[in-house]
């Protein structure tokens, strides 16, 4: 009885969801034997447990404070810590309340949607992009609109014809969403010019940019590119960055800067959420940054993962067919490989029988399409076994061909 | 120029959020020589600061799997050890596809909204409720319904006539919503024959009932009283219950139990909230069950808050006029004072003046009413002010009279 009172209960968001596409994977990824290029997960054995367990030392010293409620804004010695850190990215030292701590960066699009959406307003999204922004997106029935992306990132200078077109068919556009550095899934980051010109067009149209960063302190080659935020000069832009790649994704700690009006709305959403992010994560990260850890571990995860990326470029160059064509990424976690004539998701079933999985093209792509991309990621697997991944995946792409 | 951009773009939620009425309290609640009760926080002098920081251990040993990103349906270690830990409680092992952790039960309130509520949807609440609940459930547009109270708890035999009405008026009923042991704010427990007859008419109606327990093990006098979940046979009760009470807050490690299908669906609506909660969180909270810490702290708090609830008993007793009215709980944090003829707005900023504060009873009413009601807490504040607590507050009641 109660299964069928459930189904005609549930809201339209309830009754419309779908898993995660790459959650969906995992099943596949605990196979024998698979060498796993699919879950964009940071290496655990880079993870830095001894730091991390000096840093917990802090439960005896400030118990009292960190196993009690916190602030929903976030827990302020660690507040205070990130606006120095981040100041040169940030182009200055930002306020305590321009910034929330977040439960992940996953949260900060959760709470941003609920205070921007109403059901079918649109966000524009490049194409590819991050499923899971979709997904907290969709959770508040929000519509799509793609920008195609190059090896510079998003092409924003179709932007200005888009927007003309949405505000004449009456679509209410209320952001851009864009993960500018090595992004997730294409590893391209957005070059300097697009940045400018992405803050010109948002300013002409007022539409505000989300800024999402969670792999820009992993670069491997060249310099950082300045940050939206500390070019914009208006006001509309919000910038979010994670502990999740350059300490632990276990922890769930993340922030969002942004103009004071916005933020203050995402922590009363954030009230309704979860009261605040465990001040107890909060207090450890905290620790663990103020024993100095964070500023000598982060050279060496970048190596670490540079390393991982060299491997990878190799192995695909030695194995993978000439048709199939990729950007060897300048930092993160990804690459983004092209085959043209090959669909992806019938690949993904001879590479599973050949114990090697990714994540297909079309996860990527809210609108449609994608299917001729998979996301290969080099950061969870183990460098040893690129090569045989890359043999492996050559042989499945035989396999469809046959 | 941005502000305006901004307030032109937000959506309906964005734009009529207003702050949680308890929070905008903590202001006045750091005035020197203030003694609050108003803020419903554990005591931080009990937090088990000692066998969590031998939890943390756990970092050490488990290091590359509590740091890593974790299932959202929460970390299985754990889960397992809720299932058997609750059993008594729940009437039987729960399976771990009908349970998920969550980032506090605040988050249960926010992901069950998102998978059940359309905009104007109703739920039907106590009266007086918890407004963190309200807060989440507006965040999803909700409107309520509400049934008073008296000291066996939500008047259940007035539930039919309100379904039938709404029925009726095609409101759409959602769910109940039932904080069923030492309820905040009133401190009452529903009482047997009442959780019987709520669950004969969640059946005959077909509408869910929500039992939310984050005080259940706090009880000092009496014996429990048997989940509504234990005495389901149609599957229409989901149960919420929290470390936050029982170990401390700050961990922000929450559950939800309740039939697969609506636990799945909250389970992905969460993959787009935040992606699981604190793994790291959840790992320390299992190490210290796991250490057994759980079953000997539990006998510690209830001593403590009996002790709490004995002293602000006997000095409401020999200070408050004989017109100011009170249950004793038998549990919990909370007292819930009737004061009639007094409006507790106003006397709030006369009991400011003298050095006391409380939450007023209209926060606890979302659809209005409560004046001539006050919440008061003995959970937080030190049991030796509380004599003085009781006088200032009889003086602000006195002060209003003038």
């Amino acid at each position: 009885m109660s299964q069928k009172v459930w189904e005609d209960l549930y809201s339209e968001v309830g009754t419309n969801l779908t898993p995660s596409p790459i959650r969906e994977l995992v099943k596949y990824m605990k196979k024998p034997g698979m060498i796993s290029l699919a879950g964009g997960n940071p290496d655990p054995e880079i993870f830095p447990v001894k730091e991390f367990q000096e840093a917990a030392g802090v439960i005896s010293e400030r118990g009292k404070e960190i196993l009690q409620y916190g602030g929903t804004g976030g827990y302020e010695p660690l507040k205070d810590f990130i606006s120095q850190w981040m100041a040169p990215r940030m182009g200055r030292v930002t306020s305590p309340g321009e910034m929330c701590i977040t439960t992940g960066s996953q949260q900060v699009m959760d709470l941003f949607a609920a205070v921007m959406l109403d059901p079918g307003d649109v966000v524009v999204v490049e194409e590819p992009t991050y499923p899971g922004a979709t997904h907290a997106l969709k959770n508040r029935k929000a519509r799509f609109i793609t920008v195609p992306c190059d090896s510079e990132g998003m092409k924003v200078e179709l932007l200005p014809e888009i927007l003309e077109q949405a505000r004449k068919g009456r679509d209410r556009v209320k952001f851009i969403y864009s993960i500018v550095n090595f992004q997730n899934p294409s590893g391209y980051t957005l070059s300097l010019p697009r940045r400018k010109k992405l803050l010109e067009i948002a300013e002409s149209f007022g539409t505000p940019v989300f800024e999402d960063d969670p792999y820009g302190h992993l670069r491997f080659d060249g310099e950082h590119e300045p940050t939206i935020f500390s070019m914009d000069r208006s006001g509309l832009v919000i910038y979010a960055c994670s502990f999740s790649k350059i300490l632990a994704p276990g922890t769930r700690v993340a922030w969002v800067t942004g103009p004071e009006d916005v933020i203050s709305k995402m922590v009363m959403v954030k009230q309704g959420s979860d009261l605040c992010t465990s001040v107890l994560a909060q207090g450890l990260v905290y620790e663990y940054c103020r024993l100095g850890h964070m500023d000598s571990f982060l050279p060496r995860i970048q190596e670490h993962y540079k390393k991982k990326r060299d491997a990878m470029d190799a192995a695909f160059r030695e194995f993978l067919p000439s048709t199939t064509t990729y950007e060897t990424p300048s930092g993160g976690f990804f690459y983004w490989l092209a085959l043209p004539g090959v669909n992806t998701r019938d690949l993904f079933f001879k590479a599973i029988d050949r114990n090697v999985s990714f994540v297909t093209g079309d996860s990527f792509f809210p609108t449609g399409g994608g299917e001729e991309y998979l996301r290969a990621c080099f950061s969870y697997a183990n460098a040893d076994d690129f090569p045989e991944a890359a043999k492996r995946l050559a042989l499945a792409i035989n396999d469809l061909g046959q």
